[in-house]
């Protein structure tokens, strides 16, 4: 197989039992030149491991591009880099040089990440012409139009295409990230280089630390002092309330600057392509005109509304029913230790709090699965609509599987000593169970496959460095876990936002707790991005999305559950000895007063700080400008 | 002076002491070529009138432009049009034959309004070269950049700038639209070319109309039968809070769907240049780079928050003192008809209140001249700035000044009956004022003004046609009023809705007499557009902006008022015989849960209807793929 050498940047993997004629068409469409419908990319057969053994794949292919390509790729794509006036603005080719940071060839002026984001555009964007089925593969049907990678993929001839990790900058990503323990904030703009993606989630976990400081600071005296009196609650959860609005608006101002300077804020998005699972009848897109697979709308919205919607329903009241057990656990261990109190019937009374926090977690990950299951199977046809879905289900059922307890601790019980016992135990177990789940674990079986292979290695080459060779690398690589997207870190800092900004006012060490938390998930995630798991490809957005729908919706709930704890307190109510009804009704009141102040405060922050407002109208008039000239030169054309 | 013929489309009026030479610079910036920086628009003077008094101002212009110039700047500003497949597209001149109402020159292809809006659109893009002002009037500074209009107009020298009344298609618009009672729709079409911003207006006016139907149906029984236990109204309340909330949601999908089929929907706005009245020190604009006057946001800001927001709450708090003047006159009336009823005492009950709602008028009035003092204060650099304030400002105040008394006898009185009694009574008083001065008191100014004019001419020539001469027609619209937009129109509309959509379960008819205003109303303002006013330019807009905000949120307000209504019900009540205090919770958390519904409703339904989503992202992807193509050409190049 003729190749030139190449830095390789993405790999790709096929099954082992593809025809040899569907490899040759694969390989050979890839390489094509662009103005014959091809990729244009380089491509090469990865080299048989060291131990050569029945059970490795020989059909690991590494890709690169040439310099060129990657240029143009970045036009066509609309990436936006830094210009020499410190604006940044779409990329083009003609204009190159007017770029910051593009010296001499322009080597160096793309992250690895942006190379590779390219490369898995233009494999996407393959697409078949006359071909009725991939070659070898008479049941993997082809359509003019359909794109060949999520072809192979559905049908499960590709097994997968992942990015790989450049050694050397990892090395230096690491050590500036986590490797030293450090008071300084994250590499943002080096995290950003390599994960892009990630990178507005890692902004985003640290502004949420920073964030917490304030409310961290606050709780502690009142738990060291033992400030058990209400009054001074009622500050806090004032304080409570005007902390979860503001941050959350200053966030989006900061997210907005982020993004800009990664230039995702105004790239504009492609057209999205239906996901690889998508099936459907073959018709014409309304869109595009391309054939593709149809699917009808009533019939999905069916499938939400008279069997998933049923089916979320269904699992919150079996949640309710498992917190109804907790309960009577609780009051079983309750009145064990009344009747003969020892030391052991006092750690008896934390055991049942332990016990339903690793059942949520239980519950949580299995509902998890079926939500993935039903959600693949409502057929969605974007990858954006799916992620809708799939969140709203999960964080309908988390929210309620992990808050409903306590909610009924603090407004049914009335009992606000349980309610901070119940809500340590929950804070504090799912934070171990998390860390452990989520980084420890993987790390550990990671290291075992690792160690297996550098046994191999060693064993069969006595070589001096340590370093293993390109080719074991990838099959290592190829071997790791995938990252299966922000999701879960995201979930994970949402339900701790909730402890926080809900309940805080009763155990105000919440924000502590959480805030420890954070700093050791900076550490472990980071870890988790460089070590464990295979290199995502990058996945640029302009903000986090529904995420931020998701916290806005909690710190609005937030309102609502502090104002009714602060009518609650003795405190206020002695305000109003003679009737509760006075009481109720001010609480209303004034609950009322501060969603509308919230709802005004949100509406008048910017959502786009005033500097990068300028910026962005700047570009926008000269564009429209440009788009004026031209349209008047032409004007004149038409004349003559 | 040199002219060929040409239809007028705009009339320009400068004072009657403006110098010759800044007519002749200005006739000529205007007529110059576009190349050299001017508009290339016909322009001629108007011919003196018949009766030539000293009084007639000579300085008065009529504007025109060729087909190919209103063509071209057609495509400048980025019109759409219909195109052959039915979808809406931005006009291009070279790719003219393919719209579908483009047959042979182009003739009748713009509406008129279309023109006049081309014509004013080259006219306020008119820009200053190097003149350091406008000649003979050295007070008149100029600099690069400075539209030479809004100059001439912020310093007085010109007067007016107005479209003019085509003879013909007006008198086809007003037949088919108010000429003949019928019961068919408003021909929206027709009053799009026409006016095309204040046909949006319309629009809604004509939804709301027939949105108010069922509202009326179901009233019309409460009241004929005198249901006057309150499980019915419970029933109303409810169904009164499904009603606001789809209504608006509607409205939003066909107003996309008004918007698109009107083309602006997805016209991109031009860079909005700063308003006429804007001052400060000159600086440049960092957006366009062009000189123009700043002033700090800073400032503003201060004079928002230190001036005009404690002006607006001492506003507030007189409107609350008047409002406690009217209860003490209700209670003195009624201390009156208790000690000695008669008819007169009777119709005494009623005087109270219609003293109040004229006064509520008045001070509406008079509080609108001091909000706009205000906001032009405020110096507000864009104009949609300066209409976002002012109507803030006014709607508060508005809001609070006709509802203030009616929450007052709802939730501190609870006295139903009054409550009825007084609503009525502003409703109907506020109606009859509204149509009166809005209408009828403009049209009687403006007869007398007409048949002046009239007697003049029949008394000059005594010819046997009473059509007017264009001279003095344009002298007569030059007269007429202006239309100050559709502020005054929204905000009537706004208005009631609010009696609807808050108290109607308690007076089901105010449905009824809101329909049957809105019925007059249509006509009343057709006839004001038509007859009354000067033609308004067009104002292209694809939503009713701000309105839309203001109307879900009196929406969200009506939801917390029926609630509290329903609350308050002795039927309800008697749900609760033991407690106030379980009533009011579960008030409350159905208030909430009621909310929390709109709100998802709100997110769940699409704002703009299917197929013209499709048709968008048609559009959208057609853009972004010939952009591709010309990337990969210019790509190719600069390889080669």
């Amino acid at each position: 197989m003729q190749s030139e050498r190449f830095t390789p940047l993405v790999a790709l993997e096929l099954v082992s039992d593809t025809k040899e004629e569907a490899i040759t068409w694969l390989l050979q469409r890839i390489r094509d030149k662009q103005r014959n419908g091809g990729a244009e990319l380089l491509v090469e057969q990865l080299r048989p491991g060291l131990g050569v053994q029945e059970k490795q794949n020989p059909n690991l292919f590494l890709i690169g591009a040439s310099l060129q390509r990657l240029l143009s790729g970045a036009e066509d794509l609309g990436l936006f880099k830094e210009f020499n006036d410190g604006s940044m603005r779409g990329f083009t080719c003609t204009n190159k040089q007017n770029f910051k940071d593009f010296q001499g060839d322009g080597d160096g002026f793309l992250s690895v990440a942006e190379c590779q984001y390219i490369i898995k555009h233009e494999l996407d964007t393959l697409r078949a012409k006359d071909e009725s089925h991939v070659p070898g593969h008479t049941q993997a049907k082809l359509y003019p139009g359909k794109s060949i990678i999520r072809r192979l993929l559905s049908k499960g001839i590709m097994v997968q295409m992942f990015p790989l990790h450049q050694k050397e900058e990892l090395k230096r990503l690491t050590f500036s990230w986590y490797k030293k323990v450090k008071l300084s904030l994250q590499p943002l703009g080096k995290i950003q280089c390599n994960y892009e993606g990630q990178a507005l989630y890692f902004g985003f976990l640290e502004y949420f630390t920073f964030a917490l400081i304030p409310m961290a600071l606050i709780g502690v005296p009142y738990y060291l002092f033992d400030w058990d009196d209400y009054d001074k609650y009622v500050i806090f959860a004032v304080f409570n309330l005007i902390w979860c609005t503001v941050i959350l608006e200053l966030w989006k101002r900061f997210s907005a600057t982020l993004a800009y300077r990664w230039g995702t804020l105004s790239r504009k998005k492609a057209f999205e392509e239906p996901r690889p699972g998508f099936h459907g009848v073959l018709g014409f897109n309304p869109v595009t005109g391309r054939e593709e697979p149809l699917y009808p709308n009533a019939k999905r919205q069916l499938r939400v509304y008279c069997v998933s919607l049923p089916f979320v329903l269904l699992c919150l009241y079996g949640s309710l029913y498992v917190m109804m057990i907790y309960f009577q656990m609780e009051g079983w261990a309750l009145s064990l230790h009344d009747e003969d109190p020892t030391f052991w019937t006092g750690v008896l009374l934390f055991i049942p709090s332990i016990i339903y926090a690793v059942v949520i977690e239980v519950l949580n990950l299995i509902y998890r699965y079926a939500a993935e299951f039903l959600t693949e199977w409502e057929n969605h046809r974007l990858e954006s609509s799916y992620q809708n879905h799939l969140i709203l289900k999960v964080l309908v059922f988390n929210f309620f599987n992990c808050f409903a307890s306590l909610f009924y601790i603090a407004f049914v019980m009335q009992d606000m000593v349980l309610l901070r016992q119940s809500l340590a135990t929950l804070l504090i177990t799912s934070q171990i169970l998390n860390q452990f789940m989520e980084a420890f674990l993987p790390y550990w079986l990671q290291r075992r496959r690792n160690k297996k292979m550098m046994r191999r290695v060693t064993k069969m080459r006595t070589q001096e460095d340590k370093e293993l060779p390109i080719e074991e690398q990838v099959r290592l690589e190829a071997d790791m876990s995938t990252y299966l997207g922000t999701f879960d870190d995201y979930l994970e800092l949402f339900l701790l936002f909730g402890y926080v900004s809900l309940f805080s006012c009763v155990y105000p060490l919440a924000a502590v707790l959480v805030l420890l938390n954070n700093i050791t998930e900076v550490y472990s995630d980071a870890f988790k991005m460089c070590r464990v798991f295979k290199r995502p490809f990058s996945d640029p957005a302009s903000n986090i999305g529904v995420w931020q729908l998701a916290f806005e919706a909690m710190s609005v709930i937030a309102v609502v559950t502090n104002c009714a704890l602060i009518g609650m307190s003795p405190q206020v109510k002695a305000y109003f000895p003679e009737s509760d009804m006075q009481l109720i009704l001010w609480t209303v009141a004034i609950e009322h007063g501060l969603l509308a102040v919230k709802f005004i405060l949100t509406f008048l922050i910017p959502d786009v700080p005033k500097p990068i407002q300028i910026q962005l109208a700047k570009l926008e008039f000269e564009s429209l400008e440009a788009l004026k000239k031209k349209v008047n030169t032409w004007g004149m054309f038409s004349v003559i």
